[in-house]
């Protein structure tokens, strides 16, 4: 079956600080016509950083739109022009004050598939050093370090509910017992 | 460290057919004053339905925010005053054309903790049994059916993106795993 709609116009209707609503109307796959509201977004990185005794550091900041204190994978926006591999390299250390010697990139994700195309490239931070977190001026965060099994069982039960970093963590978590088992599924030396 | 932020004012500022954007002035925890733009959302859920041989069932459908086609569980938002359990009835009816006897809720996930309300709630649906989907007038989807440990590779390995889906397919799975499990972990009888 054919999916694809195409764009037959893009306004912009609403243009705030963070913002940018856009109202396109689109041809369907039936030949009707439909609109389509959403957000352009540039782009996001999501960090799963692991230390070497196993400890996940998490970020718990309030957050707004839920009215509540949210603990959360580090995450951020991607800059205007910024490269996301930097920009998770920045985002780490002003989070969480860390540097990572080993990363590994787990992927995309897509958190809003629905209303707006923002995109979140994952990676696993591993061989980590700490110094000073220095957040935005208007970010007030607790870094918190937990067992990942810990982390792993609260994603599981609910006790996480930040999408991207139930998604992250389940998927580091999986990745790594992967690698870990990996010399097992080699073939043995004959 | 009090993280929480007050309400000043808020003000709809773009009030479209989908998303409703509002603009509140906030206090924050230094006493300085600063600007939220949000976009209010009725709710949601998601389910992972999965049938007795193993098997979850996805939806492709067409995302025009990432303009390609995504595969995800089943999900759907709230309609205006509904209830979530009967509306993850309805639309895994409607875009699977399942029914469940066996509904377990996994607990909630945030997807958009910058910007949006939008709570989703995770249903497991099992004793699953079919009939006809009948997705809405303007929605256009394919049902794929795969053993959930093959979901549970894609998520973990980045072939599935969607993190709705990532994050509900892997909760689901390690999920039913501490459930078939759960006699080893209860004490012996002497």
């Amino acid at each position: 079956m054919e999916l694809t709609e195409k764009t037959l116009s893009s306004k912009l209707v609403y243009d705030g600080g963070l913002l940018k609503v856009y109202y396109d109307t689109v041809e369907l796959v039936n030949g009707a016509t439909a609109w389509r509201e959403i957000i352009r977004h540039p782009g996001a990185v999501v960090m799963v950083p692991v230390d070497e005794e196993g400890n996940v550091y998490l970020v718990r900041q309030y957050r707004y739109p839920y009215g509540k204190v949210v603990l959360e994978v580090p995450a951020g926006k991607l800059e205007v022009g910024e490269e996301p591999f930097p920009a998770a390299q920045r985002e780490l250390e002003e989070e969480v004050g860390a540097k990572a010697e080993q990363w590994t990139f787990l992927g995309e994700m897509l958190p809003t598939p629905g209303f707006c195309d923002e995109l979140q490239r994952v990676y696993l931070a591993r061989g980590l050093s700490f110094g000073e977190s220095h957040p935005d001026e208007d970010e007030f965060l607790e870094v918190v370090k937990l067992p990942l099994s810990q982390a792993v069982d609260m994603a599981v039960d609910g006790r996480l509910q930040d999408s991207k970093t139930v998604a992250a963590i389940l998927r580091a978590s999986l990745w790594m017992n992967k690698e870990a088992s990996e010399p097992c599924h080699k073939s043995p030396v004959m």
